[in-house]
């Protein structure tokens, strides 16, 4: 049995079909171009390969709520031609498959604690460090959505007293993380992209600064069992032991949890799945909209 | 039918009977001693009362892993006495009902997401500012307890240009939430308890600088679709206008929900449950350890 995933981002939309052993087979990868454009391509793309359900991991905002009239829609993306689109929908009616979409960050949240970094436990949190930062976050063996969805990357930060850029590059926020931390805004920082920098370079110690007070921030919020970091940024290992070392100083000893006093190394760590968690997590999606629409009574 | 409450304190242990309409009837407070003298004290109490199941909601850290040799225990608080001794367990012994323990927070949190200004909601935030901050969460329509139990109070903040003491006042954390707007950390930077300061201080546009900061950092984190406020601190009711104008003002229209763009006031709110949302939450973890001894088959 077969099932369609997409990893819809704002460069580019990869497809993929998966099976029941949550294996990734074919992949392609289209351009994100205006919707009328791309959703066609995408269908095309999927028609041939009998799958018999649809995940989507999506860049957002997008809208989660299931009794939603737009569910589904991308909304408020500066994105040219995606505001206010549905994303969802048009591909399930083409396709006439069962689907489920999440944000892309949750996809990689749920594979991370399905099959991943954080299998076994009850939480986990998904953070990714790159053009831009967001979170994914599983919460009592449940995804995360709330009023909209995490936008942990715009959560603000207390700025570092070496930094000459203290309130960042955020265009809507001084001072947050993403503004902080991001990818470019390492470069702006710095004036270099982040892999032409040394691994002994300060712009290393400074980020680890900042993810540090994130991962407190989030310990000290809802506590997660599991914090992941992936994303473009934290190819830079030297960035690991720097983050668990000031998230230690940080907390300071007040939260007495021996897997973060005693084993911190296993606490803040890399993907499980390495670079496929959102894929995985898209083929995860699928494969519960095709156990939804087989067995209906099983939904709450 | 008659339920035991409990909201376990620092200084008072608040005792209630309450029944199946969730009402409070008799209640009573017994000075929080030594475990030795209050516990029996408690059991006492209660002996007459005919409950037949007990909740608590109590001052923290707590364990509340359910399959911890030390599950209902007082962990690392430095109240004299308290310190790695059990508190559930001896009560339930003496008594012979089954029970619940939460935080007292997480206590108050349940009672407002099911009975007070978050029914009907799948999420809300619970926050006590007074000697403390601290924070419960009900998620996806579930407590969160993750690795320990959410610590709200020491997440880090931002400073305000304008404050004076902008590391503020924890012995753990330098710029944390509570350290910066506890009761105690109002009454260390301005001279005067809070009660003392008029309404037009600048304490309190300082204080709501704060607060909203908090909110901020929850909606970008976990996005409830309720923050409630409550504890002595925010009997001072000009606080609220000032938090909602200013949590308006840092998110700068970047989450994109019609409850907090649209609705602000119906946002960040008073309890629905006034001074009762701590022990109404007891009563509902009572009732809860009721059905669920009734109801073996039904436990997850």
């Amino acid at each position: 049995m077969y099932f369609g995933t997409l990893e819809a981002g704002g460069t580019k939309m990869v497809l993929s079909v998966g099976n029941e052993k949550n294996e990734l087979l074919e992949q392609a990868s289209i351009p994100t171009e205006a919707p009328e454009k791309t959703i066609p391509a995408m269908i095309d793309w999927f028609r041939d390969k009998r799958i018999v359900s649809l995940g989507i991991g999506t860049f957002g905002p997008v809208d989660l709520k299931k009794d939603s009239p737009t569910y589904g829609w991308i909304t408020s993306t500066p994105k040219p031609g995606w505001r206010n689109r549905p994303l969802l929908q048009p591909m399930l009616d083409a396709l006439g498959v069962p689907g489920l979409i999440d944000t892309d960050v949750n996809a990689a949240a749920l594979a991370e604690w399905k099959l991943g970094a954080a299998k076994g436990l009850d939480s986990c949190l998904y953070v990714t460090v790159g053009t831009g930062i967001g979170a994914g976050l599983v919460i009592e063996g449940k995804l995360v959505h709330g009023l909209v969805h995490p936008e942990m990357g715009h959560m603000l930060l207390r700025q570092e007293p070496d930094d000459q850029t203290p309130v960042g590059f955020c265009p809507y926020h001084a001072g947050c993380l993403e503004g902080l931390a991001s990818g470019p805004a390492i470069e702006k920082r710095w004036g270099k992209k982040g892999y032409e920098l040394p691994p002994d370079h300060p712009a290393w110690t400074l980020e680890a600064s900042y993810l540090a007070q994130m991962c407190m921030n989030v310990v000290c919020a809802f506590s997660p069992e599991k914090i992941i970091l992936g994303g473009g940024v934290m190819q830079q290992k030297q960035l690991f032991p720097l983050i668990r070392r000031k998230t230690l100083a940080l907390l300071n000893g007040y939260v007495q949890a021996g897997a973060i006093l005693d084993n911190i190394d296993n606490y803040i760590v890399e993907p499980g799945l390495g670079t496929k968690s959102g894929a995985t997590g898209a083929l995860l999606l699928a494969r519960q909209a095709h156990a939804d629409a087989q067995n209906p009574e099983c939904l709450q």
